[in-house]
């Protein structure tokens, strides 16, 4: 038991480091927008929380790597004290990179020992919060991703980050269609034997009317014929507030796409690369995927929709595009078999984030985990290109305000019946 | 059937102006934060509503009274062409008062006039836009109140809105108590004969657990003690856009609770006065209802089990205390029995502002009435003592986003059964 | 002595009541933009500057007008206490207009029954105090039109104010001529037998070498010029701060120039106007006086050039265009002798608005009335159509921040002897 | 006379980067707040001005080191086209501090065969470029230091820079005198053989009257005083911008003050250290400046004082305490003897930042080198400790916005004669 789970422990904290590999130490400093850290950060951050959640929370000898360590790595937990302010974590150059890889090795250390030390007993009860703190340590692998993607963004011609070449693009779009679902009362969210986060929990059941869903995302091809009808012009397709949103930041198409010479680029982690017309269209935020959906007549689909499609269907995470592939960009449906759900891009649904019936925050401060962020929030599911393959789930609820962007996120269709 | 609706309007037009008819001509030109408009701005605008959806629309040889009216007082119809800035609606000195009260005569004996010439049968037809209009003009004589009272409050000593002073202060505290409600497959959302809001539609069916649903409101006594036990400076009851929100905004108490030598003092219309320890507190943003139920162990009702408990047991609006009372101000709840869900102030629901499942928006411009709000918004239900009487239902989505408290909006707690 | 002085009181007081008189009661409340009050608080704040530099001061049983008065309608008197936002002044319905002007009766009662009370000798001793009221309210005089210029022009179709209508437009050009000056150690600054503020002394000595000052103003012709050849849109006729400013605030032309159906309107009191091509041009900030001087490879003149010249050759401030003339506006040039030093426009000098050596504040709070924005702005001199013409002297020192321009300002243009 | 000048420009060149060698590559990125670049920008900027001016300008055939470099080391030169918003210089991470190190000596290289290879005469028409090429990386060595100091400030535990410790502090306080000197028609400006900047020219005459000039710099124990006495309260002191600047900044104490345990320290280069009570002041903005000399009856020099005293009196450079000692921070006093007119710490003026009479800008885009900051700027003179001691003269003048003060600031104070 314990000894896999180490192995587990130390397989998760390397790919950290191994996603950093490819930086400069420059890259590791930089925060081009206020959403970005710093890749150090990150590397800091999730050993921060072993440390104080795991260490210091049960070990009464322990002693702190850096005592102000405390404040410049605390993300949001405002019932444990005061932290540096998130939009300035780009201002600081020290601790320095060599101090940071320091400290992950100092944490992994004692980590370890103490785990080694402990009962099996004692090692079950502390096991549900070392899984939290890799669970975590695997969403900030994918933040590290989308972080890294904006701050080369920012000065494209100067950086490279290596990808797997392996992409296959398609030569002929597939069809789009809508399976028909037929719905009811249905059980949503987590039934709660395995590790999953507090807010799918608890489970419970709601009531669907029968609906239509796509069985693919929508491609570049198909938002680009938006944007050419002057979709972002067009205040009819938007709401209040997205409109308010793309007149000021002058939006005019996705995050990553650049019009050179009259033809689409999109900026991927390799580079500036010719928009492929089949690939599923990404870096979209809840505004874009709504208005391109009130666009074609369509919506999105509920959170509970998605979910009871996918588990009623069993889709598998093993098909998904997902971070080991080493692409890092979403991939080409491939055929007209309901497909993409887990993997490529998170899939923005209608439902706002917000407590399930019943829904407890665990108790202390690891309650400010999630339960705190439940406004003016959107969910999205399936996971994407750079989440790890074993951190998703049907259940799984991200969440993002619907003006972001920067994460990997999309558009699966959905419909209802007339 | 055209001389009742023609008394309908002249009724609901006239009580508009007669509730302006206490203020000062300077009363109505100022706007004292970017939410309020200036009371003559809803004056023209209520009667720009009228002219633009119907005399416009369907008079082609219709004059207009003004040909910058339309700049000027158009709200938020994007797909009508540009409008005069919200946040600059307090810097226009003209058109006058006693123009726009011209205006408001010009477009009523025209709406009047276009009424009687046409046949009994295009009158059916228009009457669903006429009626519209009506409610429109209801929700803006709710503004025209929330928004003097606001107007009011920066330079309280100025002031006096005349009230009915008959208001019977409650000499004891009536005990919260908390009925159980079975739940089940319930009808949500209007069922369509009578006139509503596109918003209220379709009805449908939900699914909705068991749960506890309190008799009356909570009481700025029992709201008190979350104050003085440290409510606003501890995080933890906080979500986390609420605790950005009270830091940068300073609050420590409801919107227009004021300590006076150690005493709080509530502004009203009427001026400061005591605070009253067992009416309802009002004046709270979402952010400061959730906090208070997390504070206390309680949660607000989603919008279906308040509409579902209130449906079920035929509460009466004939009983609530509306706009017409005068008092403009809630009342202390009369005894244990459930009450106060209509009128007195609008409840707070844990719902997001979305849209029912086969919602669709009313064709056209007036489809940005509601329909483009559906983000970052959550639902409040039941009317308050400034709203008219006839204007409210049961299905009534009222919408506010969570920072917002110039409304007069309290707390009806809910709550699991365990 | 006193009747004299009484006289002119009671013309000073009045005559800006009759400023106020083409004022519908709403004009008097807003407040477009942060520089600009609303009306009333003029009426309102002059007032106040009697009350509490005389009636406070001096007598002790003075029963104030209204409590909050102090702090409504002090102006930027810290050291007197807090007081109302400027930002937000208009956001004021209330005191009402009525209000105001009974305010204004009570204290030139108090004022006029303290004069006629007291000794000639203790007069003789106020009357400075009580002359410096006056002077601050012919400043406030220019302010007022300035601000009601502004308000009005927010929605120019909806006002009109009065105007002498008999000004005659120039047929030709007059050729600007540029007259040579000696220069030499000259005295600068007020002597201090009559009245001045207390930034016009010490008179002292400055040495100035010889310069070439132009006979009249820089018109409207002139300026298009510049604009026409784009300059607004080259950097390097700009300061660096000019040029952030027109980038930012999208500066095309001066602030009242509005181009229709490609011609150039200007908005006036009197409403919008064609441009006139041999009207001085006006409305201009300090960044756009020096880049127009740069384009044509002039200078702005010293204030000390602009002084030693109007003194040593006696321009008299009789001939000038100013208030009592009811144009509201500048005239064109009628000759090629020298002219338009007094009236018309006020002229940017390239000189700082900075103490003269030995200046000394005057004691109190009175010091705050000019010492205090001693640091980011530029003089100007020779007062303007909208001076009243017993209020301007040679010596007298304007001073604006470089970027504003809703205040009657224009170009003459100097050079040196190469 | 070539040979000369290579060696200077090596040595220029090779201590620039002898001051970044204590740095780790993590702090060359960092831009702690909008004044500050980070040091990799300062290390190609400089280069980059050598590259543009010189090896672009003369030489047809040189290809640039790499073409996106003019736009992202472009520090504000309108006239050659857009470049990177001084804003965001702190989020590239590319090019890397390596990168640009190649970029140095890619420069230097083509800079040295050009001048080797060209003729004397011409050698000696180039000169003048290649000084002020010089002079400018000087400035850049300041700013360098400046910029560190304020990058190790935010988190001043991290970060250590090697500073010569041969400080002596002193033991006793020295009595502050004040000189009197006569003033009368003086020389003002740069007479011209030398190198100057433009703006130091043209060398003209102004009239002084007679006045006092403190023998040394304001200390620590000085100011001190003025912090006690509340001097940061009382708006009495303060100019009107200067009084909101604090209010808006929550200023307290000079910028690098810090009281612990009821201790002042202040941050150096070397970390943090308790306040030296006989050391200068330093690191004041001109607000400061201006408001602690009227707080002690006293005013700041004139530019005209400061530079007539200091030119009178052939003060020497040579013994000024420059970067060259490697102390990064004043020294006391050492006697009442009239010293540190030159390094210690640049010296405030009461004069606004203009043109002299007659000045004329550099032709061509470097015209924006000094002509157009002259708005809301004040004149420093003197050099401080971390200006390289060749640089400095009498005539030079240094100048930042009053509210700046993270340069080596501090206060001479001046006197009338009554």
């Amino acid at each position: 038991m314990k000894e896999r789970f180490i192995e587990s422990y130390q397989a998760v904290r390397r790919y950290t480091e191994s996603l950093c590999s490819p930086l400069e130490i420059e890259d590791y400093v930089v925060q081009s927008i206020e959403d970005v850290s710093p890749p150090k950060w990150h590397l800091a951050h999730t050993t921060w929380f072993f440390e104080t959640f795991i260490l210091i929370a049960q070990l009464k000898k322990y002693r702190l790597f850096h005592p102000e360590f405390h404040y410049l790595f605390n993300s949001y937990y405002q019932t444990l004290g005061n932290f540096h302010p998130r939009i300035k974590r780009g201002v600081l150059s020290r601790p320095t990179v060599k101090m940071i890889y320091d400290y992950r090795k100092y944490v992994d250390q004692h980590i370890l020992n103490y785990i080694q030390n402990i009962s099996e007993i004692d090692f079950n009860e502390l096991q549900r919060l070392l899984i939290l703190g890799l669970h975590h340590e695997q969403q900030h692998q994918e933040l590290l991703l989308m972080d890294i993607k904006h701050n080369f963004s920012i000065n494209p011609d100067f950086h490279f980050y290596p990808i797997n070449n392996g992409i296959q693009k398609a030569e002929n779009p597939i069809t789009m269609e809508f399976t028909f679902v037929e719905g009811g009362v249905v059980n949503i969210g987590h039934p709660g034997l395995d590790f999953c986060f507090d807010n799918e929990s608890p489970q419970h059941q709601q009531l669907i009317s029968p609906y239509l869903i796509a069985t693919r995302l929508v491609t570049n091809a198909e938002y680009e014929e938006f944007v050419n009808a002057d979709g972002y012009k067009k205040p009819r397709y938007w709401l209040s507030d997205a409109w308010e949103c793309i007149q000021k930041q002058g939006w005019e198409a996705p995050l990553y796409w650049k019009k050179i010479n009259n033809k689409w680029y999109e900026f991927t982690l390799a580079g500036m690369k010719e928009l492929d017309p089949f690939t599923p269209v990404s870096h979209l935020s809840y505004f874009e995927a709504d208005a391109y959906a009130r666009w074609c007549n369509k919506r999105l689909p509920s959170e509970a929709e998605w979910e009871n499609y996918v588990i009623t269907n069993s889709f598998s995470i093993r098909q998904g595009n997902f971070l080991e592939n080493g692409y890092y960009h979403p991939l080409p449906a491939a055929s007209k078999t309901p497909q993409q759900f887990f993997g490529d891009l998170w899939e923005w649904t209608a439902s706002a984030y917000l407590p399930y019936p019943g829904y407890k925050a665990t108790a202390g401060s690891l309650g400010e985990y999630n339960g705190k962020f439940m406004n003016n929030q959107f969910v999205l599911k399936g996971g994407s290109c750079i989440t790890p393959q074993n951190h998703i789930r049907a259940t799984y609820r991200n969440f993002f305000q619907p003006d972001k962007r920067w994460q990997f996120s999309g558009i699966r269709l959905a419909s209802n019946i007339e």
